[in-house]
């Protein structure tokens, strides 16, 4: 217990995402240790103040509020951990779940699409989702109006659906779906990365839809306007190696343009559930879903399979200092590939990771899955 | 002027179609020889009454009356040929054109689609039609109610187009596209296979459709049902290695599941003109269009590439009349591949061309274009 609110506590500690969870456990092995070198770490990245960790008072708190509503909090490398989502390159470390846990461990497939859908998509959805379940398959949505809601809806009485939301678990969004995401809970599962008592915001809702993306083998578009969600959603998944699935849809309509180009793009046409499951993996272990990061691996049974990288010894010839400047002036806002600003650096890896690392905690700059990293 | 007319007779014999004027011209060099073999080769063919030929009369008339409305003949050979429709394996020996053969010239794109088309589908086809015609491309059609008009239309009054039709070109189809017919042979083209004074029936389509696909670079597909004759274009198109593209649209819409399918097999997405001009050949000459039948190679010159095969001696060994019933005993009234027929037949290729020949002048089978052949 001590140690699962160590990990808690180090997951809810400013300035540590997903990648630097996994390196600080790497580089310390356990949560406890890690938390206690974060002020050294934060200092040398040029940070005064030590980074903010959460008492283990608040994180009991977090804990019994989660188990209070019927939650469970599962952490990467725990036996419960959605496998598909431990395919991720950097998978989340710390998942808050409403509902039955085995939901997270099936062929998941997600349907998403516009809020505003036509009456005739949400027709689709709801079919096509109804026809996946009923082959026993996971729907997995964002809960949202429109679309989402029609698939989350197709698929509950038939099958199961997981809803991944942006905000805690206790503040459902939008506030009318808190009906429906009640009955995901009691069928399926509805889980989130953020804090109990989280409100959404615009912010929150990329980290939900990657969780939707890194939940299926394949994601189903349908109805998506050039430069929406939906097609962010379908980035990812097509970064994680899943298969993209398209509903088309009359050009006139701009809600099917975004659609159109990812079967212009190699999307597979969808017009029923049988173009989904003839195109669907069987077991995403045999598909090589899973990519091997620049500077570790991780996988499906947890953090044992870190490359040496981080527990290496900082090479005493380098000016840790000159280098975190050097990185900086490379980086700006907008992401940088780590594989770029390594090669740019004509650091050795190891010291650019142990750079970033305190500069990260010195909340400097963010370290993004998918090896990418920007100035804050 | 007699060797036209000799053309015309021998185009318009019982039982000569697009292979068999080629192969008589081939092997007899010109249409009164091969006008005068006729009788001979039906006979080995097992035929008592000879081929009917339409007397030189009756061919001076049918000239006569498409001179009368302003119409002129083409045969395969002549400078005025349709170039692109050179291009097919077995192009139409003799063709009937009301209007300005410089737009039979030209880049054509054919655009066709559902008769009951939506009121969608139609402006789509309209403001693609106007906007390939603006860009000095042939918009080429069927003259159909529904996508066809909508076509024609669409490019009428910005640049050319060119309708293909079924029946004989003083019997314009469905009857209310009269003055559409009219307005197109004023500024641009009407072509037919048929003689004058053919009311258009079902049969005649196939050939229309082969028109439309041999005058196209490019095909664009608005709206089609599973099995629907803009398909059937599209296979056309497809075999004569034109390029093919299809408007997505609502899988609930039963009019887009051709479409849609169309796409999944390989079609390109088509939203607006820039996707057809993007994936168009500029000189067709220059993209492998022209494909080699087993038999022969017809050019875009005429008939002077025949292969040696229809000149050579029958082979004294071989019983023709045997190998004729082993031929008939191989087919059946659905195509069958020339070369298995060859294969299956375990005769040299001459005396399978032989017996073919005379088979069908005695009216016994049918070679199609594109190297298939059925029994009547």
């Amino acid at each position: 217990m001590d140690e699962t609110l160590d990990k808690l506590r180090l997951a809810r500690t400013e300035g540590v995402g997903p990648v630097t969870y996994r390196r600080l456990l790497a580089r310390f092995h356990t949560p406890e240790a890690a938390i206690e070198a974060l002020p050294d770490i934060a200092r040398a990245g040029g940070r005064d103040t030590p980074p903010k960790v959460p008492s283990d008072r608040e994180a009991a708190r977090e804990l019994e509020k989660l188990h209070h509503i019927g939650g469970r909090m599962v952490f990467v490398g725990d036996a419960d951990y959605p496998p598909l989502l431990a395919l991720l390159p950097d998978p989340p470390p710390c998942l808050s779940i409403l509902g039955d846990l085995a939901a997270l461990q099936g062929r998941g497939v997600g349907v998403v699409g516009a809020r505003n859908a036509s009456s005739n998509g949400q027709r689709m959805a709801e079919a096509l989702a109804s026809d996946l379940a009923a082959k026993g398959l996971v729907v997995v949505s964002g809960l949202a109006r429109g679309i989402d809601a029609a698939a989350h809806r197709g698929a509950l009485h038939v099958g199961l659906t997981v809803a991944a939301v942006a905000g805690g678990l206790d503040q459902p969004y939008p506030p009318e779906h808190a009906g429906l995401q009640a009955e995901i809970a009691a069928r399926g599962a509805v889980i989130t990365e953020a804090p109990f008592g989280t409100a959404p915001q615009s912010r929150h809702f990329p980290r939900r839809n990657r969780l939707i993306a890194g939940l299926s083998l394949g994601l189903v578009v349908i109805e998506a306007a050039l430069r929406s969600g939906s097609l962010i959603t379908a980035r990812l998944a097509q970064e994680a190696n899943r298969e993209i699935f398209a509903v088309p849809g009359s050009p006139l309509d701009q809600r099917c343009r975004g659609t159109n180009d990812l079967i212009r793009q190699g999307a597979h046409v969808t017009e029923s559930a049988e173009d989904v499951l003839a195109n669907l993996p069987d077991d995403p272990r045999r598909t090589g879903l899973a990519r091997t990061p620049l500077f570790a691996r991780t996988t499906a049974e947890g953090l044992s399979d870190e490359t040496a990288l981080w527990n290496e010894p900082p090479d005493p010839d380098i000016d840790i200092a000159a280098a975190q400047s050097n990185i900086l002036g490379l980086l700006s806002p907008s992401p940088t590939d780590l594989d770029d600003l390594v090669r740019r650096s004509f650091l050795p890896a190891s010291a650019v990771a142990a750079a970033l690392m305190q500069l990260e905690l010195a909340l400097r700059v963010e370290v993004l899955p998918g090896n990418r990293v920007c100035r804050v």
